[in-house]
């Protein structure tokens, strides 16, 4: 954008903007734009929303979840089920698991995965503080919902031995054919695993 | 997202967020997500941006561009030739224009176009404004570089005809091939347009 077109704090907001995971440079100005046009009933309330999530969003220090308040609200739940941790890589992921209202559990985000390109090691991971919660006595099974990629798996096999000693059990999520999905599209190995893991109808 | 799994302020963001053009319920948790996550370097700046820009930013009282001040830049620059006003629907086609560097001329965003659908009449957008201005002495051409759909042409059409008394020459953008584009991929009326205007090589 020259700078004779606009002030220099709409591309202040633009240049933040296009720094959102989903929005390039094109669709920062798009959506720049719109709140502009929309000033009272968009962009106020959501400079008030975003200061307000500032100064108030906090990582909960037993799960690494996001939340107003330390504990979480699920940490803090008494009607969820304390016997099994369900281990996520991010907080998205514990949302989506949320969503479909599969199981009414405790989380761990252990904050991504090993990576040895990228030199993820497990001490930057959150493992120490799962392995704590899940020697605690109450804890009887860990989920590891972590994703079904090479790096994800790998740190599947990392926790399950780090687990070995815990005294609890660790499951994962089942492979298969997605709900809606078809057979034609789905990659040899989500067939073959669907296949294995047939059950009776 | 049930209410037992964020807080509500981080339910405020992700509302207000997904009713950004570009961006789904999906990509705006993920969008909040990553500004919780890089909570110093973006949320809070971001923030800032926004408040900032609702407080200042307004709309040219003379051509409709939006800027933090009235007149804007455009309009204040004194290097720009006075003589041609682009007249165009929305300010992310001045923008558009700006960024192509065709021309350093005034413009005159008019808001929208006449839609019978819609029923938006010449009364809805800035015509008033535009005719006034073309009436200047200075201004000798009105470029109308409004969008090749049927509203914007009907819209063409329209202004050709209010701006017939102004005594100014007014002017279309070209039709034809976009720089790069293949031909087997444009549609017939592009390329009748482009037969039609050809030029010597």
């Amino acid at each position: 954008m020259p700078e004779q077109t606009v002030g220099s704090e709409i591309e202040r907001l633009i240049q933040l903007l296009s720094r959102l995971p989903g929005l390039g440079p094109r669709s920062a100005r798009r959506a720049s734009l719109h709140l502009i046009k929309h000033r009272e009933k968009l962009l106020g309330p959501l400079a008030a929303a975003m200061a307000e999530a500032h100064d108030t969003v906090v990582i909960c220090s037993k799960c690494g979840n996001v939340d107003t308040r330390d504990p979480c609200m699920i940490c803090r739940d008494r009607q969820r089920d304390p016997s099994i941790i369900c281990v996520v890589e991010e907080v998205g992921d514990l949302w989506a698991l949320e969503r479909s209202g599969a199981l009414r559990c405790r989380y761990h985000v252990i904050g991504g995965t090993l990576s040895a390109i990228e030199g993820i090691r497990p001490e930057d991971l959150n493992i120490t503080g799962l392995i704590e919660r899940a020697s605690q006595a109450e804890v009887k099974e860990v989920l590891l919902a972590l994703n079904a990629t090479v790096d994800g798996q790998t740190t599947a096999h990392y926790l399950t031995e780090r687990l070995a000693t815990a005294g609890v059990e660790v499951s994962r999520l089942a492979h298969g054919v997605p709900v809606g999905g078809e057979l034609d599209y789905l990659d040899d190995g989500t067939l073959a695993a669907a296949v294995k893991s047939r059950r009776p109808f």
